[in-house]
């Protein structure tokens, strides 16, 4: 069962809130499928910024990049105009050169949908695997990893 | 130039063409990644309306909608402003109330990015199942399905 | 010269902060063109909400929405990756039917773009101009509004 | 049935169509008003395209892209899902380095929409001003812009 913030990020996951926009749905009255993709990528962003290693530092001083090499949502209810969500994020493992993330977005205690992703740490210059730089590694591990035993 | 898949129409998939402006990109300099799932359903928009099932009249005479339930995507090779690009479509399986779909993103011969889909057939009024009205059944299986023998 | 909020506040103006996400940007590095409209409704949405007068309470309980109807967008500096933005928002003039708005989006002390809007006042039932309800009014004009003094 | 103004080929206008998917509408079931915008730069994107001088060479060769500097929208009517649109593009006036357009969105007879662009050509390298070059200026010119007597 998916719990709120504190108890969160007492968990080691990290909470983002976001409000809904008309921007943000369709003509189904609902928040536009490819819309969670957004929303997850956001949290993200905000996560490693508030563990101390945003991703703008991580181009300028190391010349890398997340990218996204394979993602899976499960939707499960849709969220509508003026939703209050919040997004959680955890890492499931973390590896060299890569990253699995779950991410839930959530309308108070229910859960809407359920992100699954792999990042790959890429260069700029040219694409190819880099390795997580220690900053990125530490941040994905201790600032909002799953469990102890993880 | 783009190559269609000599074997794609013949194997009963659907082909869709698009081209890449600057509103699918993002500061990466490649095609954001949500935006493939808009590429796709822009692809299966058209894929119904050809095969005489569009989903418009799938909601205006049975109030009926197909909604995600589940979207795989896994990303191979970034799109870049300008690209051509191909949108394949087949089905995968057709059920009572939801059909499996893969959707594959070309250049050229080249495959992108490769979407699995799961789309649930709901009603408007409530969002519960719904059976997939026949002509809409047909169109999912003969229009772009893969025939049993492969 | 435009200052920073609480200066703002004082001068009847509202303030909405965000941040810039890979979802804004274009391969041109910059945020996409179309985009600060986007960000000018958030501010707009929240500006209502925070004078105690929602949008969807204006459908809920009186059948009306505000709909642009002619928006002039001078964009000044290009907004990048990360940035940290403001959306200062304030009415020009409220009529019957329809309100005009100016909003700018700032970096810093810095403009970047400034929007002016024409917003009219319509019934959800047939796009019919309405008048606006009294509680919307008082918000347009009380919240966020400049003194008549300037 | 979407009928071609007759006229407008002859008045140097180009025409290009499009469809309204999902992705394009909110929840008020209608599109997105900020979407006019992507939907007219596809339409400028195509019009140079056709007219033997597409961006990303004035880009490669001359280090040059054009900028929206103003866009003024006027919104007559809501475009909604399915709807197949036509953008007309017209050039107004060409300065050395900047040209200003008119662009209407079309279904059928009706116009949805009218903007007005200002676009500044400029270095990809610092944002400078920069002249047009002799085949973009002629393209705007020639292909598409309405002659001098109107």
């Amino acid at each position: 069962m998916i719990v709120h913030p504190p108890a969160a990020s007492a968990q080691g996951r990290h909470a983002y809130a976001l409000r809904v926009y008309y921007e943000d749905t369709d003509a189904g009255g609902v928040v536009y499928h490819a819309n969670y993709l957004r929303f997850a990528e956001r949290a993200r962003t905000e996560a490693l910024r508030e563990a101390g290693a945003p991703h703008a530092e991580m181009a300028s001083l190391h010349g890398l990049m997340f990218m996204v090499r394979r993602v899976k949502v499960d939707y499960l209810a849709p969220a509508r105009l003026d939703d209050s969500l919040l997004v959680l994020t955890e890492s499931l493992s973390i590896r060299a050169a890569s990253v699995e993330l779950r991410q839930s977005v959530l309308r108070g205690e229910g859960v809407l949908a359920v992100l699954e992703l792999q990042l790959a740490c890429v260069r700029l210059a040219d694409g190819r695997p880099g390795r997580i730089p220690p900053r990125w590694r530490q941040a994905l591990a201790l600032g909002w990893q799953a469990p102890a035993l993880g």
